[in-house]
């Protein structure tokens, strides 16, 4: 948040999303918003389910400071009873200047990575009651901030306007339109980077041939197919493209040079198991999607949830956490038959896959009414932790 | 070989390359060739620095028996002096089938995988010697086999008609052309797949359409800058052009459904090695390239090699077999400076790389006079081990 912006300065706090249970309402209780304009988000995490590059600039295109993607994607919204960020704002004109903590602890408001999250959770708060002028969220055309007011299935449009006010967000289906599918995330234990990532998808742009023809040849053909996939509700072509797409992406990212590589052996281990459960079963029934990480998302339904989390727990025998393995939605035990056993053939990995988070498709964000909730006090600075 | 082809039956023995000091000299006598067509080939292995796909057929393009390429690709003959193999042909009118052995063990002359490794060594014993009708080799269209018959950097043109009549190899620059260039083979632990392999190339083709691009739109401009660079003896563009390449040769794998991925972590360690090594002296020194498999080949010129194998041994402590680390060409022992031992931001992995092969550009197959060196009997049949 630059100075000379026109708006008052904000004190911010941020809870990242990542873990399970860690819920702010255990924290001392406050004094009230003493009118300093005090509000408290809570949303569930993203997914990316098909395209997921952005980049500040494109050929000199468009705007730089705007972060506009170069290729539409869709995402998917997480229940918040499982993975949730948690963000309060406090605004007044009393402050003097802008400041930003996240996890508790503060962090330069002048740092660019945090520009961007500054900017998409002032505009949530804005919505939010702080401020209620919506075309402040437009005017600044982050398509970013306006796909966090959303749950379920949601399309960000890259547009083609230089301004990016065409980058907008469509909510493609709501959360419950499709009450069986289940989210896995692996979470795989945790190993030095072999490859750097710290350039990123600008780098990406700049150096891969393969990555702008994607964009251009390819995810707008698999955004229309992905969307046909999610409203009919075609677990088979969903999965498919979502793997694909996955493959694809961390495709783009080898071809960048120096050549970045988000998965690990532990990442791949999963995504042959994968592939040689649905080969057994003679149907996808399971689909996995890799972000910027060595974690697996592992998209499927219901029914399958039980055999699959008994065929990770056969490949990934857990070390000491047994009885921590799987947390949120409770899966029941099951046990595999030895045709499956003998078709999941990967050496097993004791500890490879530290936890699962088992989650579904969530709503869009939600503002805590309860004064408890919130994570800064009535000064604006974040409440001392219990 | 099947049958009704208008040549007799032959026996081959083909010894595989990948090992150094396994050489056929210490075999038993034999006592000739007894007039049956005896013919042994020794030749450098073959490296690819630019471009390696290959496939049965392409959109149904071209002849599915011929092997054409879908793109065209260089490739490098190393030293047999280092790397080898050695081939026997034996062929006789008298002789009632097709029999092969590889490394000693009899395989099956109907197997897909061996047909295409029996037309190139036929090819071969054809050219020398046992039958000198050239006219076979280019009416079969075998520009694999065609490009056997050169030495130093050779380009195998893809052509375009349909009977594969101009897919043919021609020589870009001799073995004597480039004498500072080496060659290291970083032989890494062997681990099983964790991926898919099998299916190859055809999936590829059939799945990825990151690689029609590639072959269409980047590989053309890359083989012209490619053999620019060999021409020029222009290292750094060398360089950076098979790191690329080889980068997009296995983003396209990756892109393949399901995914092939023939790198593992210590493959990509290893990536990260030579990207340190080359940012710390500013400049492209070393570079890699990686086949259908874990092992690296590094690119080097002869100043170099002392420095860059030092910096090998400090990231991937040789374990049981320190002596035997090095292999082929000798290496003055050097150490690393204090600043280039900080800029290698690996975490060492004892064991990760076996040994390391030392060797350099070669020239073309040598027909090996001494009888001694024929690894088949007067019979046809394999002489018994020592």
């Amino acid at each position: 948040m630059k100075q000379g912006m026109d708006r008052p300065p904000a004190l911010l706090w941020d809870w990242e999303p990542g873990e399970v249970g860690r819920n702010p309402g255990g924290l001392p209780e406050g004094e009230g918003t003493g009118g300093k304009g005090l509000n408290t988000v809570q949303r569930g995490s993203r997914l990316w389910a098909e395209g997921r590059e952005r980049a500040g600039s494109e050929g000199g295109k468009r705007d730089e400071d705007l972060v506009l993607p170069i290729n539409s994607s869709l995402s998917v919204t997480l229940h918040q009873d499982q993975l949730k960020t948690t963000t309060t704002a406090a605004i007044s004109k009393d402050f003097t200047e802008d400041r930003i903590w996240l996890n508790g602890r503060e962090e330069d408001v002048g740092q660019p990575r945090l520009q961007a999250c500054l900017r998409e959770t002032y505009a949530l708060a804005r919505v939010y009651g702080v401020d209620s002028d919506l075309s402040e969220v437009a005017r600044r055309g982050s398509g970013s901030a306006c796909r966090s007011l959303y749950g379920g299935f949601v399309e960000w449009q890259m547009g083609e306007r230089a301004d990016g006010k065409d980058s907008v967000a469509r909510q493609v289906a709501p959360e419950s339109h499709w009450p069986e599918l289940r989210v896995l995330i692996l979470v795989v234990s945790a190993e030095r980077k072999l490859m750097g990532s710290t350039a990123g998808m600008q780098t990406s742009v700049e150096t891969s041939p393969l990555l702008r023809f994607r964009a251009e040849a390819v995810v707008p053909g698999r955004m229309v197919e992905m969307t046909h996939c999610v409203r009919e509700r075609d677990f088979q072509g969903f999965g498919r493209l979502t793997m694909k797409d996955s493959n694809q992406f961390h495709a783009t990212c080898l071809d960048t040079f120096p050549p970045i590589s988000y998965l690990s052996d532990i990442s791949r281990r999963i995504v042959r198991l994968v592939h040689c459960f649905n080969a057994h079963h003679g149907q996808t029934k399971v689909a996995y999607t890799f972000d910027a990480g060595p974690n697996a998302v592992v998209f499927t339904l219901d029914d399958t949830v039980p055999e699959f989390v008994a065929a990770v727990r056969h490949c990934f025998p857990p070390e000491s956490n047994g009885d921590k393995f799987l947390k949120g939605l409770p899966v029941r035990p099951a046990s595999l038959s030895d045709e499956l056993r003998a078709a999941l053939d990967v050496d097993p990995t004791p500890g490879g896959v530290k936890y699962i988070i088992a989650t579904q498709v969530g709503p869009g964000p939600q503002t805590l009414d309860d004064p408890h909730a919130h994570l800064l006090g009535p000064d604006g600075l974040p409440k001392p932790a219990a």
